[in-house]
C-alpha cells in the first residue's frame, strides 16, 4: 500500500528509469495523499515551486532518508528536514535557465529595454546612446555553479568578469569576501547569486551600496533578503544607482510598495528558475537521483 | 587654407596620430566648412547619424580619394560616390554593439521583459513561464563579421546555431541561402543581418514567414526594408509569430503605424550601433584609416 518514492513526476514522464519503480506521483497541487500511503517513502522530491504546501509533509514521513528539492535555494527547506535524512538542492539544474537572467537583465537594463518598450507603448521613435555591456566590468558575488554558467555567458561580451566567493580560490582567479571594498568601486554591473544565509542577510547594505560607482546596476537573481530594500529604494531614489531584480524582500513584492516604481528598476517577478529551461533539466535531474537511490548509491552532490 | 582630412572628431580626440596632422573638423551638425577650405580634402569621414547633412558634401570634394562611413551599411551613401573615389563602411566597428543588441532582443523577448515591465508598471508580481534561449535554435541569416560576434556571444547560452549567408561556406558551418526554405521551419529564433541590396529587400516577406514556426521570433537588427512590413503584420496580428525589432520600414516608425501596438512585437530606434561601445571603436578605426593614408597605404578593407 505504501510507495517508497514521492515524486512531482510519473515515472514514464521522468524517463529512463526501471519498469515498476515503486512510486507515488504528488504536484503540490491536488490532495495529499493519505499517512498509510507515504508510511514506506524512503525519497521525496517536493515539487517545484510548491514548497508552502510540501513542506509541512517532509514530518509525516516516517521512513524518510532523501529530500531532494528543485530549487537551487534551501532556506526555507532546512529547518523542516530531520537529522539523519539527507538534504540535497537542484545543483546545477537551475544554472541555465538563471544564469540567462541575469544576462538578461543586465543586457536589457543596460541598453534600455524596459526605457524603449514605455516608447513604444506611446508610438515614440526616440534615437538615444544606451550603455552596452561591452567594455564594462561585472562583478560575479557568490561564484559557483551558477556564476560559473553566467562567467561563460558574459565572457564573449567584451567585458571584464570579476568573480567573489565567500573564500578565495586563486586558481579560479576568484577573489574572497574580503576584498569586496576594494573591487565594489570598479564595477559596472554587480550580479548577485550567494545564497541566503545568516552571513548574506544584507550583506547589500547602505555601506555596500555606497562603495558601488555613480550609475552601476545592481542585478538581483539570488534572494531578496541578501539586499537591504530601504537602503536600495534610497539610492535609486537619489538616482545614484540603478536595479534589476528578480528577487525582492518582501516577496511577493505588494502592489503598494515603492520599489515598482523607483527610477532605473527593472523588476521580474523571480523567474529566474522558471522558464522552458526547466522542465528537461529538472527530469535529467530526478532520474539520475532516483538511478542512484535505486543502487544504493548516495545522492549526487547539492550544495 | 584647405585641408587633407575632413574628420567629425579632432585629431587629438581620436589619439595616436601624428602632431600637426593636416584635418578639418565637422560633426555633422555645425555649418558646413566653405568650399574654398574643401578643396584640398583627400578623406572625408561621414559623422555618425548625419548621413543626411554629410551626403551632399561628398560631391562639393573635387580632391576627394576616400569616403569612410561609421556605419555599417552603405544602402545610403553609395549613390552619392562618384567613380574613382574609394568608400569603405565601418567594418567590425559594430559588431559588438550590434550582436550585443541582437542577443538583448532575443532574450528580452523570450524571457518577456517587456511584458514584466508593463506588469511592473501596474505593480503587479505574476510568476510565469516564458521560453528560455537555452535548447532554442537560432537561425543567423546574412552571416559575416557581425555574425561571427553573434554565434560567439550565442554558444554558450546552450542554443543551437544555425548559419545562413548568400553562398554555402562549408568550411565555416554555413549554408547557402537557397538552403533556406528546409531550414526556416525548425528555427525558433531567426536574426537578420544581412545588409540591404537589391536581392535582399523583401527577402522576408509573406512567403519566408508560413514556413517560419508557429510561436518562432523574428529579429531584425539589419534593415528595414529586408523585411515586407505588411507581411509581418498580418503574421504579428494573427498571434502566430513575434518579433524584436530595431530597424523598420518606414524609418522612424510614424506614431500612428500599426507595427507599434502589434502583438508579441518589441521595437527599439535603431540602437544596434549607437551605444557606449561606438566612440573607442569609432577612435581605433579611424586613427588605423588616416595612418594608413598618410603613409600612401590603401584603407583596410570594408564590404
Amino acid at each position: 500500500m505504501s510507495a517508497r518514492y514521492l515524486l512531482p513526476y510519473a515515472p514514464d514522464v521522468i524517463g529512463g528509469l526501471p519498469a515498476g519503480i515503486d512510486a507515488l506521483v504528488w504536484d503540490g497541487e491536488g490532495p495529499v495523499p493519505p499517512d498509510e500511503a507515504l508510511r514506506g517513502v524512503e525519497f521525496f522530491c517536493l515539487p517545484y515551486l510548491r514548497h508552502a504546501a510540501a513542506l509541512p509533509l517532509i514530518g509525516r514521513l516516517p521512513s524518510l532518508k532523501v529530500v531532494q528539492t528543485l530549487t537551487a535555494g534551501m532556506d526555507d527547506v532546512l529547518p523542516h528536514v530531520p537529522a539523519g535524512v539527507v538534504a540535497r538542492n537542484a545543483h546545477g539544474l537551475h544554472d541555465a535557465s538563471t544564469a540567462e537572467l541575469a544576462v538578461t537583465l543586465a543586457l536589457a537594463s543596460l541598453r534600455g529595454i524596459p526605457h524603449f518598450t514605455r516608447l513604444q507603448d506611446q508610438g515614440r521613435w526616440n534615437l538615444e546612446f544606451h550603455q552596452s555591456l561591452a567594455d564594462r566590468t561585472v562583478l560575479i558575488l557568490g561564484y559557483g555553479s551558477i556564476g560559473r554558467a553566467l562567467a561563460a555567458r558574459l565572457e564573449p561580451f567584451e567585458c571584464e568578469v570579476v568573480k567573489v566567493a565567500r573564500r578565495a580560490r586563486p586558481e579560479e582567479r576568484v577573489h574572497g569576501v574580503r576584498e569586496l571594498p576594494d573591487l565594489l568601486p570598479d564595477a559596472d554591473v554587480v550580479v548577485l547569486l550567494t545564497p541566503l544565509t545568516p552571513e548574506s542577510r544584507h550583506l547589500v547594505d547602505a555601506g555596500f551600496l555606497s562603495r558601488m560607482k555613480d550609475g552601476a546596476l545592481l542585478v538581483n537573481v539570488a534572494r531578496g533578503p541578501v539586499v537591504d530594500t530601504g537602503a536600495l529604494l534610497a539610492e535609486l531614489s537619489a538616482g545614484r544607482l540603478r536595479a534589476a531584480l528578480d528577487v525582492t524582500d518582501p516577496e511577493p513584492l505588494p502592489a503598494d510598495h515603492p520599489l515598482w516604481h523607483a527610477p532605473g528598476v527593472l523588476i521580474t517577478p523571480h523567474v529566474g528558475g522558471p522558464s522552458s529551461a526547466f522542465l528537461p533539466r529538472a527530469k535529467r535531474l530526478l532520474r539520475e537521483q532516483v538511478l542512484r537511490f535505486e543502487n544504493g548509491e548516495p545522492p549526487a552532490a547539492g550544495h
